[in-house]
């Protein structure tokens, strides 16, 4: 971490328009790591046994030391990580208050699908970085081992009772309608981010059916994780 | 941490007092540690900006990655973690729902003074541990560097206002007298811990003059600590 921020931003990317949108980006991904904290950790009350709360709280935990390596990158780039994340702070704050999961399995799944649709979209995205930042962003996604934990509870649940499955698969899809809403809406109002995806006058970048093909890939990935949750999409 | 749980715990100690002790010791830090991030992670929800929910956040995470090396140590004792934490619960929630903050200042000043408080006695009980479990209970201690960032928020904040100092210098008697409280139940309850600083019939402990010492020698520390604040003790 102390690596990055002693760092200068590589080669390419002087570019003030590229400053403007990776900070955008860093940004985002940090008050994301900071407010999946947060949800977690209050998740975590709901946790049915001691042992479910320790593996949810280290989950929080995982979140947040994420954070601090994502700040001096924007640091490195000449920016003020707080004021860099004050944009993302109403759409995210907007997509956890719209997605209170009501009960522990709830919870479970909103954990297991939303950060596996936010570690696609990273990752995708992660393809017009600066190879420095492309390792950070990439590294500050690693799924961990506890998905499996996520996926063993939530297929024990619904063998015992199906109705729960009916109910986890309609919150699926609530949450990724919920994430699309937000997303749409940080489009709308982050050009430089935009532009970082649609490229510009000299650098590449997705074209429509390109964009197209990506929310494709995205929505495929979503629909795996609901079936390897035992879920319908 | 692997290292811990693979080693067979040392020497002098088959002693089944000895074993049950100290898994009752590690069973109540490593139940310390995740009520603490409980804690911590709901009163980041009362700071007053994102700079100090992160630091407060920061604290919490760093609690609770000390438990699984404490669970490792546990194991390799023969015991479960689960069970080893279950006596510390109900003492430990209650001193939490007894010392729930106020506000933001009450809840700095609780981690401060209940993290050094906590830290101050398992130093005092590690000299009684065999090297290896002596050295996990040190490390799992270390007080980082988010003391700084408690001393100067708590300082700035009653040079403005000066009767929040003297709220907080009740506050932090308070702590201390519901901390006493607790742990007298645990003394009371848990024969093998008790025994551990007492001694036993071939093992050296603490007379009731050195008791004396001990409890005089956490005071002034905890005296220290709120000095450090700048709040009379």
């Amino acid at each position: 971490m102390a690596e990055s921020a002693a760092a200068t931003p590589t080669s390419a990317d002087d570019d003030p328009a590229y400053r403007e949108a990776v900070v955008d980006l860093l940004g985002a991904i940090a008050y994301g790591e900071i407010s999946a904290f947060e949800r977690l950790a209050e998740d975590a009350k709901l946790a049915p046994s001691l042992a479910d709360k320790v593996d949810l709280a280290t989950m929080a935990s995982g979140e947040l030391t994420k954070v601090h390596a994502l700040h001096d990158r924007i640091r490195a780039f000449g920016a003020d990580p707080f004021e860099a994340m004050v944009p993302f702070r109403e759409p995210l704050d907007a997509f956890h208050l719209h997605t209170a999961p009501a009960d522990w399995y709830e919870g479970l799944v909103k954990a297991y699908v939303g950060d596996g649709l936010a570690n696609d979209f990273y990752r995708e995205i992660a393809a017009y970085l600066d190879p420095e930042t492309r390792d950070l962003v990439v590294s500050s996604m690693e799924e961990g081992t506890h998905a499996t934990f996520v996926v063993d509870r939530v297929r024990a649940a619904i063998a015992e009772d199906a109705r729960l499955g009916g109910r986890l698969a309609l919150w699926g899809r609530r949450l990724m309608g919920e994430a699309l809403t937000q997303a749409q809406r940080v489009a709308a109002d982050r050009d430089a981010l935009t532009a970082l995806l649609a490229g510009g006058v000299d650098r590449p970048g997705l074209d429509l059916a390109a964009m197209g093909r990506m929310f494709t890939r995205l929505t495929e990935r979503h629909m795996a994780r609901m079936a390897e949750l035992g879920l319908e999409a």
